[in-house]
């Protein structure tokens, strides 16, 4: 069985690209993977420095175990400023090859406005450089204020169909691929 | 006359993103225009929330005001897994149009390895999408480390020709194009 | 008063990021500047195959002279799997920093599906490797069937006043940036 | 056993990515894969103008038939113009999701300049556009006129060493991802 990390970046009480991320962890536990989320909101990370270890802050510790014992990986991102928020790309900086390298990667971001690829562009290219792999269904979540109703369920029929095929693609091509395979 | 805002992307004690940051504004500086550099290093920035203001950091208001007084901007990043470094996206991501917009603005990345213009094109999307101008001259230093001598001065003089048309061409395009003008 | 040149990157027959070129055209001549419109469906282009010259290809000369002359381009692309159309890049790859440099340069994407700036974000690289500069001002139509009517005019109003604000914005830029002024 | 079709994106008589291309085609052919090479230069293809059917083109039903029946890619592009070329962005224009999708594609990007990965990432997000897989292992060439032999052969052993993680990356993960599998 496939072991999963997701990782949200955003550090919104109310934020949609966390509802979209446990939306997606749902999903892909439902196909039988186990999968554990790691909200940034409840851990206390540092801005990367360069340094190697971070021993006042146990969470860097935590989200660098969660990740090398992981199979495959969920990255949530809203989309700031057309691209991945800062708050992911430091948890990211926070990591290397060693957390990073051969995961098989899912992609999601979520857009106040109109929908649009950017950050999920820019996250492909970056996990490529760790020399992760990344998934060819992504998900973009454009107007995101009203894709949610008040549970945190998707409104829209075919919004959910496709966290479905990311989710099989997700857990069959993480079986496929992952290192120990 | 122009003024010009230089914001780095590292933490690092002895980043080297924030000496070619320096030697970026000196050069500026040298053409006449006013330059405030803005170390983030010496910041207490927060990650950015999503909230509006940020009264426990007055660091925020400080990095807005000096930003929005702007006409010009220098950002220099470390590329960090091929692309800006967290602690850049979230400084910016803590900024909106009300800062950004329409300034112009040059772009600098350093790597350890051979260079390599990832993080420049993200950085250049990410300004087009607050509606800033982003100069074409632009400065990627590949293996950084053997860049700058002792005491922060380019050993490659063509590097450091490079760094003298970056100059010319920001102050330049800054009077050409700042909105008072 | 500043020349510009229009290239569509579309051989369709009724294409829409043409009747995008044409409309832009327009408006930007409204502003008193003088535009070519280069139509690649009327023109005969080989394939780059890396030659300096093609003399059994006039219109390769006669694009260069165009561009040459121009102070400012406008690039229309339809969205091909996600990218600028080959037929535009082979028309830009027939090119160099002889005819594209220093250009002030808009950009317009039209696609069948959702709207998205992937040609765009591509575009605006390219045009930056040729020492181009690009303006902020940039218009995608997505769903393009549904963004004309007959006459080849926008329906939608908002839409409409991209186009006169990119048609300013490039106008005006062209002024201030061009390499004689 | 795996098909792969390699396509260059190359025309010039001493093209240096097809070099580049003959030769990752051999190291994945060592590994037991069956392959295919299509070389521009011996084909006759047009423009892509939308239409969907070009029978005065029979290589156009050729590439399509071949890239149908392949599991994997490998696709080498010269970098021209900071991205890929419009001779090789032509070709997938005229293929679709129909070809396409699903396939596990290796890129190769070559320049004459300092190495650099703009090509590849643009390739990257054009392949995940169509549905398809792009490994993680890349080759990007630079300064490509002294990286051969007169015999076509790799004068630098890590270079030469990277062709080989390529090809075992791309038969391995062929043979794990392909549809059929």
């Amino acid at each position: 069985m496939v072991k999963i990390v997701g990782i949200g970046g955003s550090l919104r009480a109310e934020s949609q690209s966390q509802l979209a991320l446990n939306l997606a962890a749902l999903r892909v536990r439902s196909l039988g993977a186990e999968v554990e989320v790691l909200d940034l909101r409840q851990m206390n990370l540092p801005f990367c420095n360069g340094e190697k270890e971070f021993p006042d802050f146990p969470d860097v510790a935590k989200m660098r175990k969660a990740v090398a014992e992981a199979d495959g990986l969920i990255l949530a991102t809203p989309e700031y400023h057309g691209s991945v928020s800062g708050v992911l790309k430091n948890a990211l900086d926070l990591m290397s090859f060693d957390q990073l390298s051969d995961k098989v990667t899912g992609l999601i971001s979520v857009l106040g406005g109109q929908s649009n690829s950017n950050a999920l562009n820019d996250l492909r290219v970056i996990m490529r450089w760790v020399h992760a792999w990344v998934i060819p269904e992504q998900i973009a979540i454009g107007q995101a204020w009203k894709a949610f109703d008040a549970n945190g369920n998707l409104l829209d029929d075919k919004l959910s169909q496709r966290f479905d095929e990311f989710a099989k693609s997700l857990v069959e091509s993480t079986q496929k691929l992952r290192k120990a395979a």
